[in-house]
């Protein structure tokens, strides 16, 4: 064996913190005692597919290629479909077919093929109707990883336009403008918006850090200043910045701007010249 | 080294997320490098020895058969005994002696044989009366891991029958009447009871998915849906249903019952037929 | 390869929970895919780099000899410098110079070497203003680890005399009284103090457990007996104990006395001789 060839499985799920989630890694190990398993995160807010598929997106590009599970699953038990979904970069997804998984796949490489899963000789023996993380997700997803699977061992073929995608408000860059939405609140109460960082240029022309911008989130106004980092202004001020991912995001220097906003993913943001 | 022989440690306390659980990962993979440390909780609700056993054993039938340790421990220091427990199945389980160890073992197959904690050239070499995760159980897990000591090694043996057990409020299954208790409030709010999902059948007859039944928690009335799972009932509203472990369970569609109603582990609850 | 030489990587940030962590996990597994990741922590409160420099000096001894990486980094992207430090016991710390990293290099047996992180060929190829846990120090610390980078090869050196310190609060041991302060709050509530068990014997003789003291915690004043571990006082009886690590420290058996008293890192901690 090769130190390299460790299986890398992500893991993300809104199980929290008290069991659910090791139970599953404990499925994944016995099937493939070689997983690194990589816990993505299992805090996302309960029944939020769409913060889940978020930080999917930003974080798995990062990963090695490997097999990740995504479980955010609030139809589990019901009529939607169990799939995998292999991406353009060679990693498979694996886990509910709700939004969860397509917008990682696209941040993958695209997909480039999706299955449902229906080969029950990969599942546990016995399945339950509420718990399709441990008793499917997880161990197919240890199968593939194991490499006694392969991705089209786990069921047979969807067209990947039939898969359900999430809806997401697009923004709309003006002269002068930019109409956009929170798509998630992240752990430092920043603000992820549904615009590219270059979204500036092409709304305000090629402003100098510094610049003051006005704001309103949600029905409150604010000034934000466009600049490089957190530090470039002072404790508490507001700024604008390129977040990690290219993105457009809005922050306060070393504190919480959600929570002085109380706003969620999904408020509206519109920025505009000020002074 | 075969990739398989990687020893398993499953690992739960109630020591939050700053630190101290991260110092006693750090003694085990110092002693035993080449370990698998399962995480399987670590935000137990503070001094729950209930809670913590409750998650271990439906989480430990799911791991490989390792060595696990459990360290929930507000008589740390004084004269509770440190003790491991050798299950049916082949795990270790090693810890306090206060209750949190003995339903998981018999999860794992019953308690085969049970011995106290007494050979110090197992211990760190310097032991403090505050942190025995760190300088008992910890390290006699890692020997025992990593195969430099036997489960002989340990220490005296005890009589399972004098391990102290927890104290759980068993159900009462009448003619059109459960009488239970609420063991475990899961992290999305759900209770798990205590009782296991055929005392519906017990009680209630083949009632098919769908039957309403009367419920009481804690002084509450509520109307309860007898469902295979969350989403066949409408979002918001309330269900019993089968846990993944074959116990009773009450919830709310995507939403938080026990915050609803404002109760913890030890409620009450009745259900009865109801219309 | 020797399961043995399996590289560890300690791990704290303020992240949260919510991917970034993840993020830098993966930047780490790709350079260094046989790395053990040990995450120490990365619920630190934001921006608190008093309480993240207390996590690793109190954690980071018990870990095995390997490369850690520290991320609380309020100053991302200005001109605080990225840096490296050798520790005696062989450790290397990577984080930014802020004053997270020298107290934990000291547990490690002192500040032996210091350099400046400016060789971007040990970078990810493109680096961002805000994010250079994910950028500069996971990648840095994950070359390192692998053994494809030596700690010269960091960057040039730096004078230790030269590194940001913290400023702490130094406790003032007089005949029958202890001046101190709170240095970090733990997740169980309890209050560590900027002062050593030892100097309860310089300040008070050397007293019995059960002797009783005086203290006044900000301004609130309370009765704390002093005793070996919590379960030797009644539950919720206040206790004044040389903690896990050798220091001072004040807490509530079974409850948590910093929600008690609404204290923080910094309040004062007056002891007196008390009845």
């Amino acid at each position: 064996m090769e130190a390299t060839t460790r299986p890398v499985i992500g893991f993300l799920t809104d199980f929290g913190l008290d069991g659910a989630a090791a139970t599953c890694r404990g499925v994944m190990l016995t099937i493939c005692p070689n997983a690194q398993i990589v816990d993505v995160s299992h805090t996302v807010a309960k029944y939020a597919v769409g913060d889940g598929a978020f930080i999917l997106r930003s974080t798995l590009p990062f990963l090695p290629i490997g097999v990740h599970v995504g479980v955010i699953d609030p139809g589990v038990g019901t009529e939607r479909r169990p799939i995998a979904i292999r991406a353009g970069r060679g990693d498979v997804l694996v886990g509910p077919d709700n939004g969860l998984l397509v917008e990682p796949a696209e941040a993958l490489g695209d997909v480039a093929e999706a299955r449902q899963l229906s080969n029950r000789a990969l599942w546990l023996p016995s399945t339950t109707h509420t718990f399709h993380g441990r008793d499917i997700f997880a161990p197919v997803a240890a199968h593939l990883a194991a490499g006694d699977a392969t991705f089209a061992d786990v069921g047979g073929p969807l067209d990947p336009a039939d898969l359900v995608r999430l809806e997401r408000r697009s923004a709309r860059i003006g002269d002068g403008r930019i109409d956009a939405a929170v798509i998630y609140v992240d752990s430092f109460g920043n603000l992820r918006l549904s615009a590219t960082a270059d979204a500036v240029e092409a709304a305000f022309g090629a402003i100098p850090p510094g610049t003051t911008l006005r704001a309103d989130v949600a029905g409150t106004a604010l000034r934000v200043s466009w600049a490089p980092s957190f530090g470039h202004v002072a404790p508490g001020a507001a700024l604008l910045y390129r977040d990690s991912s290219g993105n457009l995001a809005m922050a306060l220097n070393q504190a919480d701007l959600a929570a002085r906003l109380g706003v969620r993913s999904g408020a509206s943001v519109l920025l505009e010249r000020g002074d």
